[in-house]
């Protein structure tokens, strides 16, 4: 049983080299040397202002270093992966900032037990220095349904406080009066997280086991409770919302999960508080704290009313906030019709042809369903094996239109409406080959996009031009020679590299059976060819 | 073998529940009725502009929709996972782009035979509406060393095509100018990446095998290249690089890689990059194109004169891009100096009670390392079975420092240097915890912050604060009696659910043997009473 593999240099410099790399990608950030400290480069523009400190374990990027920014944090102190930075650091950080002329300074602390005693020893030496410190400690965690001395843990919601903070100091707000604005807003923040994987810290096994099919309910330390609610009243730890109450929402990442199901949880989630009458006002998704790579959500809010909702707007250099809007979520409105002009194609009529159309159309499906293993087979030689299904999926497609519908007597409208059926049926580049192959004229077009059917369909579409200029009674003739010349041209892509679509990306095999897809022309010209009355 | 556990409500709806979730979770996005397209809301601005649409297949997310805005696309198109979109959602958004008055609109595609098709369709269909569209296929994959038909792919050098056109639309620039400028700017961008984990399409099963301890170079569809590089000559791909070159950097996490990791990764690539002569002018690092939950990264580069870099620099609205600064990241120096003043203690000097306390100090370490196992085991029911392990690191820290340093004279200098000493050894609460043990009169602070320690610290302490009026003689009974305070206070945790630290996070266990920090509190101060000859 191996560690989990990371694309890191080394275990032991992994932190470092991390903290190095958000801050020489910024422009805007300072590491202070012999620390894990990070601080705006631009001490000076915090002078006669609150600073914000806060900092933690590593694992948990891009909290705290990627907050930093004017209206946000002016430092972050980093520990080790999941370990608490030691209070000589913490320490540093804050005899920078009072050297920088601030009016005080702010810890912002996430609630466990190492981060409370490092960044308060740090507080009390600083206070002993003369520097006006005080520290609010977020206590988010909603995973638990008894009280406990430690209490509630400090998780995602912390991302709110830092930019409540941030705004009250960039305002030019007092120590005293950002303390008490932010204390009463982290009562009204609330994160409870599942997981699907656990994480592993580099260099170590994976933090806990994980049956398949189950997930995990609550984040951080060992201990999850299973099965309680964020805002289940029964719980000790639940954040109250009644019906009416506004709040911002924050679905975050925590490392592996991907992004399509992030967007798939955030509809959830807005769906499900809209659903209790809750009005959400602002939603941020994406990776704000994360466990290294544990393949996970958790779900922040934060009861918001208009003064929360104009800091949580307020503007910020900081490189992890994300480019939100400020417009209201719950109560807007997002789906738009279609526009109704010129989508459809003129409705269709029956023609002289229809009959004959029909007949086929019939002789085509029944050919590519008949060759669905040849081709497949074909395909597995150089592509993914489904070239079969994919020309099997289109001809059923057409036997199930067929019965119902008039076949219009235009050959445009007939290719245009086989297209569309096409199109609607299968994803991936075989709509719009189905359009072009039912096309007439379409060489030029092929050409300009590429296909490895051409070789089959460019000398048959060059004998078929002869059509407009052929006596009377030499239709058939033209035909069966166009058939042949696509059966010869499929038969010589034997002996070529294929140049386009997936099979070109194997730059490196040879191709010596026939290419499937221009079999599958020669097919279906056969097939009309015959449906018209041709020998076989 | 199962399909790889995902959070999604179903396999087949996740795509439009995604986009549901972007779109509804934007305020500034609409959801185009019966097609997977999203729109910016404020159509009404591009009135007499360029609007721009790209799209593709999902599960690539934030990309494209995420980078919808001003400044950036005006509409993106989603095929389904990894499939591309049908022409007739192409052209529903072309459509609706025209109905807003737009002057125009250009096509940003990546070079995929199935994108080229089915964007390529519409264009015309849009064209012979009347509609000026113009496409530019972008294709920055540099993976591949010989010249193919199809080309190389299209990457996350796409987000960088976005922002150019986009600022270049906003600015009000005409199609065909902006398609000139486009075209010349792509062929200075490529791109490279390495995975070091498949994805898997929800409900499949993973896209390839990969053998632990290898790494997978170039990504996409099948036939993937190994061992060349994104600026070799040798390759057909190759980005050309000289020194002096400026370049725009991405760092793009394919979805499952880890914060911590992508940071590592930032650092090394500006590191090469300015090893070989080449300024790096800006870098963004996150998830901008992703596959799915793929544990890789992919390296974006663009050539960058100034014009490009003030295209890059505009504003923009769109969710996914970062919160950049404008200052150039190659020569800007980012390590400062910490503070100088006020953070070492004044040096200290022996004094008669010196001798006594390294007596004392020796008699604690060497108990608490005949304890090491002992603790760790009663750890182990509770906690994580380390905290032997952290006291005898402790220990260890200590004893290798009493041979070839003074032990100050003065009580307050030896603990504030043992706690510096603790503190340099030990990540986690330990290290403060470490000081906190140590310093005289502690119990307040302790109190303040918690610990599971404090059922046999506390009472002893109480006794200890006798010290101050007791009489001459009385120091050992006051000793004696404040290490059998501790002991009885360590036996009396054996009933108790532990309140703080690690422990407490198991809310149901009921502990029933003692708590192990409070056992080494009291085998701490045994140990200073019989160094200082009290009986065993």
């Amino acid at each position: 049983y191996q560690p989990q593999q990371k694309l890191l240099n080394s275990v032991d410099r992994c932190v470092d080299e991390a903290l190095e790399g958000i801050v020489s990608s910024s422009g805007c950030l300072s590491l202070l040397r012999g620390h894990r400290v990070v601080v705006r480069a631009d001490l000076d523009a915090l002078k006669g202002r609150v600073a914000l400190l806060s900092g933690g374990g590593s694992g948990h990027e891009p909290a705290h270093a990627g907050y930093i920014g004017s209206g946000m944090l002016s430092a972050a102190v980093a520990g080790g992966v999941f370990a608490s930075p030691p209070p000589a650091s913490v320490l540093a950080a804050i005899l920078c900032l009072r050297d920088a002329g601030v009016s005080g300074v702010l810890l912002i602390v996430k609630n466990y037990t190492g981060d409370r005693l490092n960044f308060g020893l740090a507080a009390e030496q600083a206070r002993n220095r003369g520097v006006a410190v005080e520290m609010v400690v977020v206590a988010d965690d909603c995973a638990f349904d008894r009280p406990s001395k430690a209490g509630r843990r400090g998780l995602c919601g912390t991302v709110f406080v830092h930019k409540l903070a941030g705004a009250l100091a960039e305002e030019g707000c007092p120590l005293d009066e950002i303390v008490s604005k932010v204390t009463e807003a982290v009562k009204g923040i609330g994160t409870l997280g599942v997981s699907l994987s656990p994480c592993s810290v580099p260099g170590c096994l994976p933090s806990f086991d994980l049956p398949a099919g189950e997930m995990e309910l609550g984040l951080g330390e060992r201990g999850r409770e299973r099965g309680n609610h964020m805002t289940n009243p029964a719980s000790q730890s639940h954040l109250s919302l009644k019906s009416g109450d506004s709040v911002v929402l924050c679905v975050n990442n925590l490392g592996a999960l991907s992004c399509l199901e992030i967007s798939v949880v955030t509809r959830s989630a807005i769906r499900y508080l809209e659903g209790r009458g809750v009005r959400v006002a602002r939603v941020m998704s994406g990776s704000f704290m994360t466990s290294l790579e544990m393949a996970g959500v958790s779900l922040s809010m934060m009861r918001a009313d208009q003064e929360i909702l104009r800091l949580f707007d307020a503007k910020t250099t900081a490189s992890a906030w994300p480019n939100l809007s400020t417009v209201c979520i719950s109560g807007t409105s997002y789906i738009l019709d279609p526009p109704a002009k010129d989508m459809q194609e003129t409705s269709h009529t029956e023609g002289p042809l229809s009959d004959v159309m029909r007949k086929a159309l019939e002789a085509v499906c029944s050919s590519l369903l008949q060759r669905q293993e040849e081709l497949n087979s074909l395909d597995r030689a150089s592509g993914d094996g489904d070239c079969g299904n994919t020309h099997a999926q289109a001809a059923k497609a057409i036997q199930e239109w067929l019965p119902g519908h008039i076949v219009p007597g235009c050959p445009g409208q007939l290719l245009s409406t086989l297209a569309g059926l096409v199109q609607e049926r299968m994803g991936g580049s075989s709509g719009a080959r189905g359009d072009m192959v039912n096309r007439s004229g379409g060489e030029d077009m092929v050409n300009r996009r590429g296909g490895g059917y051409l070789d089959a369909l460019c000398p048959a579409v060059e004998e078929l031009r002869r059509l407009t200029t052929s006596p009377p009674g030499g239709h058939m003739a033209i035909l069966q020679a166009a058939v042949e010349k696509a059966e010869l041209g499929a038969e010589s892509t034997r002996d070529l590299t294929a140049r386009a679509g997936r099979a070109s990306y194997i730059a490196t095999v040879h191709v010596t059976l026939p290419d499937p897809g221009a079999v599958a022309i020669a097919a279906i010209l056969r097939a009309v060819f015959e449906a018209l009355g041709g020998q076989k």
